[in-house]
């Protein structure tokens, strides 16, 4: 008989590099457990393609959590500032996006850490990317390795000596690379959701950083972005 | 003129160790930002004991977030789980107490780090204390050290290079050096709430961990707990 898969919390919003990222954690044969956050975000779009990619990927759960992130504000996600349009390389590159939501991913990895303390799981996966996403600073490899390091000493787990690991599988890739590992393992991308700035049917601006980076990805693949002709 | 005041968020929970961070925080001259949760207490009294405390402390503001560690469960101050009641100082020692919220001080920090990133503070107050909370694997001062080493990587303060710091004033206290610090600073005890499961008026139960160790604390002093008179 088979050994029962071994457990894990997958941060999930739904957008091409978490699915991509779930996709990788289950070929790695994790049951996955998969963990989106309504944050207020300012379109819904977002938590629908997260339920769509979960249950074509497959999970054993997917929980929920409302988080209030529009107490502290501050960030074109979340409040009604412009989103940027039709930026090059150069601009997006500069300096840390107005998409930025102060300290998110931390707070997203410490609810998955009680979520992963609750089903005894010690693994967590999180889609960070360093490449495309440079100005955040909350997705370098030395914040996960040290969000890592004050895991184990927050927890029962780590108390108890059984480490948790935060994988960031996608940390070192380009877009094109993720989205060609993503193809690889089967992921359909007319399900994720990247827009920053849909339109109330959820469809994307195709000018926004989000939009920009996706389609240009898809192309140097030769393809068209599958959202394009959902 | 004076300069003005360095702004600091302080964790305030409406708890006795809270109340005197608050006061400490207050005596350092730091301009304060109180933040509470609603994270789905049984009792509403710790709320209100929140906003009475900042009130008579005195805050630049009082913030409440609404959080949702109702999702993962599993805490006897969440759940409909026992809290237990006349254990003496053996048994609360004995490893982690079930009123233990998985990864709480990692979801109340980054909390706070994102309200410290929007009101430009470096300064974060927490009442944690590693003396009479031993079981607690996130009241422990390599914890507290590990999260302000992420912090610093997690922010665009940091990444800008403006250190944040996790004050942990209380961490090396016996409960009886806290409150004699807290009077020292005038800080009305009776305000605070600490009991576990409170009647429905909000009283305390007086034998609870959180009750029978404030009231031993008083006593040892010579006092009576003001709450008991309030």
């Amino acid at each position: 008989m088979d050994r029962p898969a071994k457990p894990a919390v997958v941060l999930l919003s739904g957008g091409l590099d978490s699915a991509t990222t779930l996709a990788i954690a289950r070929a790695e044969g994790f049951a996955c457990h998969a963990l989106s956050f309504d944050y207020g975000q300012r379109h819904r779009a977002e938590l629908h393609a997260a339920g769509a990619v979960a249950s074509a990927i497959g999970v054993v759960e997917h929980r929920r959590a409302t988080i209030d992130l529009r107490t502290f504000g501050h960030s074109a996600l979340t409040d009604a500032i412009a989103v940027p349009k039709d930026r090059d390389d150069r601009a997006m590159a500069d300096g840390i996006p107005i998409t930025y939501v102060p300290a998110r991913n931390t707070i997203f990895l410490s609810y998955a850490l009680a979520y992963a303390e609750v089903i005894d799981a010690t693994d967590i996966f999180i889609g960070v990317n360093a490449v495309d996403y440079s100005g955040y600073p909350d997705c370098r490899p030395d914040y996960i390795a040290a969000f890592q390091r004050m895991a184990n000493l927050a927890t029962r787990a780590g108390v108890e000596g059984h480490a948790t690991a935060i994988h960031a599988p996608l940390i070192h890739l380009s877009k094109i690379e993720i989205i060609r590992r993503g193809l690889e393992l089967g992921v359909d991308y007319a399900l994720t959701h990247s827009c920053y700035d849909p339109d109330e049917s959820g469809r994307p601006c195709q000018h926004c950083d989000a939009c920009l980076l996706r389609q240009r990805a898809f192309e140097e693949l030769g393809m068209t972005d599958p959202l394009l002709n959902a």
